[in-house]
């Protein structure tokens, strides 16, 4: 094992590098057109014009309307809208989610129910991290009122993805609300808002090669409509108070752009990677009283889960607890779970949710992105495996 | 009158240009200091160090600690929690502002008391705009209920300036939570956080000079605790979810510290500007029927008001209507109110409140900023001289 290795970065679930085409794209906002997008003057003019064209480019990519789409400052945002908003405006008093959603709904949905605005109730998952869908459906049918179900297309963290039409149509069934944070699967997936039965979907620019502090909420037109969340001007339509935050959006739309022109190079580049870093792992990786490495949830379903994201469990060890140290000192940045709740340095709540996972187990999360090669791949392979044989040896 | 000029900005209160200084600190984290600043790997941890040195610049500049700011994104957020997080923490019914109030602060307000939330009451206001503060104590000391006063420091379009020490003073003394929209006096105007008595005040960075998207809220942590507005996750100590912003964030700390630095210079530049605009306007303007021009509310009180903002109030004329058009074709922008509304074509909210306000006049907001010029500000008088010239001819 070496640390001369250039700095290796396999955490694109949480934040991607920034596209140096992006870049270019929001530059000119960041320079000479600076005027403010709801002044009716030419300074002003010039940036609506650019906020309206980036609306259209996100609303034809996902195939809808612009006047569905609405610019936040991120997925977080985005997700807080549709619950607050929806639960506001329709008065709801009961929500579905699962213990495995990001803390964007968990937390949001939790903090409702503490203050006891809404009744809230948890899916069933398995050990996999599944969605019991049969217990979605008896908590839709047994509820007293119209239900508010938030469940996310691709989880971050075990790289699960949810059948968006199947629960869709289910929540349609009983008339209830669906939310999805689709922050994972947007720009790496392609969705389809004509066919898809939701009423929220969200993105955020960031995990796209993006700028961060910029997302956007879908809110189907059609179905649904909301009171804004962060009042103030008629931003957004009236939709979403606040000076918008015209770089972003403009770097929002391009990136988005480019992630739709290129995803299925992408898509075999990245799921080439990440087929190579689970065979190189089974192939090398020392067993432990027979224990080999494993993967959590559905990461290593390469064709049926999110293609970034891999969910390492690695034979129980004294190390177990070091992994992230000693890939960090050999220039590796990879994840334990959420990068959202990594800063405060408590456990992954997706990996405590899942049923009979083994605490003596050491957890990886790999998430790959365009710029990653094979040759980081292998290296993250031989060092991981480095770390084990080592503690053999000890 | 000719359109040959140069674009001339004279909408600073809307928006203002990012300073290239600002850019230049921004440029990095657009580029290869991408990581998300919570993951705890080495690209993580070099942006969460960008940010806590952005928060200690800014803590520093207001003379408070870096524990009691919290990033958002921009100055609609920043209010929207204060007002919103401090009722719902305290559990407050009752709330005071003024009709001169930004939208940020009224509409997040109004929608509050409009569910049934609070009860809101309105201080009057005299025909200068000034809030009448023997009003505002009889309504504190009438409260049945702790109360929420929200108002603001500087006002985006008459430019009028609160004595924020003696409105605090009269809060503490009835114990109401006081929040005051600063964000037209941040970053122009010293605001000491050791001597306030405030609960909250905000920041918008593109105000002065940073980028859009990203502001700050000061929780005066000695008397105030609040639940978060947006969840997610430990973002901001759990106060903020979402990725943070962090080139914004770091644009803004560096747009403040030179806006700090540069303070009296440009001060002296800007009000030398404004009162130029005063006395030419004074001395060219034509009257009608013995109608000289004027100025609304407190903004041609140049030591007593934003320096940054002047409202002026044109003799009754048929153009009127036309004012901002036919400025725009001569390249030059103002604002007929504030920007944050231009856009839904309503007229200005603060100027309807101001008693005794004639709707014949023509009203056109200028606001400087430190890149405006003597020479533009001629050109501004001269074209709208000619433009009262030309209809008088006609």
């Amino acid at each position: 094992m070496t640390t001369s290795h250039a700095p290796v970065y396999l955490d694109n679930a949480a934040t991607t590098r920034l596209d140096p085409e992006v870049l270019d794209a929001m530059l000119p906002l960041l320079t000479d057109h600076f005027g403010n997008p709801s002044s009716i003057h030419s300074h002003g003019r010039t940036v609506r014009t650019a906020i309206e064209k980036a609306r259209k480019t996100v609303a034809m990519l996902l195939n809808t309307s612009p006047a569905e789409i609405f610019f936040t400052s991120g997925g977080t945002e985005a997700d807080n809208t549709a619950i607050r908003s929806s639960i506001e405006t329709y008065g709801l008093t009961h929500a579905i989610t699962s213990p495995l959603e990001h803390h964007a709904v968990l937390h949001t949905l939790e903090h409702l129910a503490k203050h006891g605005r809404i009744k809230l109730s948890l899916v069933n998952v398995d050990e996999k991290g599944h969605i019991d869908l049969a217990h979605l459906e008896e908590l839709l049918s047994t509820a007293q009122t119209r239900s508010l179900v938030s469940l996310m297309h691709g989880n971050n963290e075990i790289g699960n993805l949810l059948d968006l039409h199947r629960v869709g149509e289910l929540c349609r069934q009983y008339d209830a609300i669906f939310h999805s944070d689709t922050v994972q699967t947007m720009g790496h997936f392609r969705h389809n808002l004509q066919e898809l039965p939701v009423d929220f979907i969200v993105g955020a620019a960031h995990k796209f090669h993006g700028p961060k502090g910029v997302g956007f909420l879908y809110v189907n037109a059609g179905r649904t409509k909301i009171m804004p969340f962060i009042h103030g001007g008629a931003q957004e339509r009236n939709m979403r108070g606040g000076t918008e935050n015209i770089y972003g959006i403009v770097g929002l739309a391009k990136a988005l752009e480019i992630a739709y022109r290129d995803m299925e190079q992408h898509r075999r580049h990245i799921t080439g990677l990440k087929r190579r870093m689970i065979e190189r792992l089974r192939e090398k990786m020392p067993e432990r009283s027979g224990a080999p490495v494993q993967f959590n949830g559905d990461s290593a379903n390469v064709e049926g889960s999110l293609y970034t994201v891999l969910n390492v469990s690695l034979p129980p060890s004294d190390i177990s607890d070091m992994l992230l140290f000693n890939l960090d000192i050999a220039k590796i940045s990879a994840s334990g779970g959420s990068a959202c709740s990594s800063g405060s340095n408590v456990g992954s709540h997706v990996l405590a949710a899942l049923p009979g996972l083994d605490p003596d187990r050491g957890y990886v999360r790999f998430s790959f992105g365009k710029y990653n090669t094979a040759e980081e791949i292998d290296y993250a392979v031989d060092t991981l495996v480095g770390l084990y044989q080592k503690e053999l040896i000890h």
